[in-house]
């Protein structure tokens, strides 16, 4: 058998932050694979393994990372794709699959396999409560490979039908305007009353939860690691006496209009 | 200290099914609650311990289940509520903070944590490549606690701004009109060729994928363990030679109209 046979392409998330939190799949993966590619504070967060070759890179360049990756596989590596969080959401999974559809045939006949992982949403999500409790949409707000009038559509959209909404991506320093746009777009259809979550890092040590309304909201407190949840007409927040954060929860109820 | 300030409840989910999915965290609290409560197929899946209680019961009284756990926290019992997936998606999260909320104003200052998991969508995402790669929205098609009406525009809304669409809870024994109630909203809005999949049990032994579209799916092979997954206007197939499922991926990249 050659060594083109015996590659392997695991795309793997070691979920948001702490170890907790890492499927013990993608614990076995990372033992096993001789070469790691992905963002570099991603990789940073797998178990250090003097025999593992790190291919640590910038954020901005998933297509060319995917392809690296599946060349090296094709050449008899064992490699892991790691994201953050979970790989299907807003992460490698769909630029690995995008590098097979459009590179060399053989690629498609590689040994690839995609493992779930826990997504920042839904540490956010535990660490309030149950915001996702209802019906919900996942939207980035990243006009990089798609025109902002998708996003804005979409967005209008799930506000008008009401349904919980978390961004991903929500700002950057290269793109610190749509979070404002989102919400001007949000306070056109909403209650201004509406709950909105700026859980940022949930799990980590710089985690930050703020809890406020779309009236009050204050996009300027939102950067890369900000998972924004934006509540449906009846998310409400249940108090839990002085010192404690209030829970924030969805209710599975909805009634006849 | 009183007992009932020593009480404890942890709201966890297990996962799709198999252990490979399962946090360390939710395994660590599984380890050290005294008492279960949950759905029996979910309690089954959790390592049996001789000197834990289970109070496994059936699926149709969420908030009675959460009451009762809180009950026992109170009481000083170290109580894990345990879902299948994720806790915080279509699960018992949300029933838990219901019931705090409309309860006894002591539950409020229980030791109550929630905790993450992979949900199904997640595990049926991997196993096909990269289908929730774009921008999409988590739908339960159960009417138990919703009008319909409510369900039906927000399938409308989602498939006329083009999400990739998750389906929870599509169809029981006695709920088995509504996955076809859904496909007929959808095949209004949406091209027929637009690829569906129907992924059973992923993970599990009676796991079943089936690749379609919407044309041709035909809604009474769905069950209440299946997790259907509606494409947008871009999702698309790898083909990877015979013997081999195709892939499924969404593209990042949305082109402008």
């Amino acid at each position: 058998m050659s060594a083109a046979t015996t590659g392997r392409l695991w795309v793997i998330g070691t979920g948001p932050g702490p170890d907790r939190w890492m499927t013990p799949e993608t614990a076995a993966i990372l033992a096993e694979a001789t070469d790691l590619v992905g963002y570099v504070p991603y990789v940073a967060r797998c178990p250090e393994r003097p025999d593992q070759i790190r291919h640590a890179s910038d954020n901005r360049v998933e297509i060319d990372r995917a392809r690296h990756a599946l060349e090296m596989a094709a050449a008899g590596r064992h490699v892991a794709v790691v994201s953050g969080g979970d790989p299907g959401v807003f992460a490698m999974a769909a630029a690995v699959m995008e590098a097979i559809d459009h590179g060399p045939a053989e690629w498609r006949a590689l040994d690839v396999t995609v493992h779930p992982g826990v997504s920042a949403m839904q540490a956010a999500a535990a660490r309030l409560g149950a915001p996702l409790g209802a019906d919900f949409c996942v939207i980035s707000l990243s006009d990089n490979l798609k025109p902002w009038d998708v996003v804005a559509r979409r967005l209008k959209a799930a506000a008008e039908v009401d349904f919980v909404i978390a961004l991903y991506n929500p700002a950057s320093k290269a793109r610190p305007r749509q979070i404002f746009d989102a919400f001007e777009i949000l306070r056109g259809v909403k209650d201004p009353a509406t709950l909105i979550v700026f859980a940022r890092a949930v799990g980590r040590p710089d985690e930050r939860i703020h809890i406020t309304t779309l009236a009050d909201a204050d996009p300027s407190l939102v950067d890369m690691a900000t998972c924004v949840i934006i509540g449906n007409s009846a998310t409400k927040t249940i108090e839990r006496g002085p010192g404690r954060e209030p829970w924030v929860y969805s209710p599975r109820t909805v009634s006849a209009d």
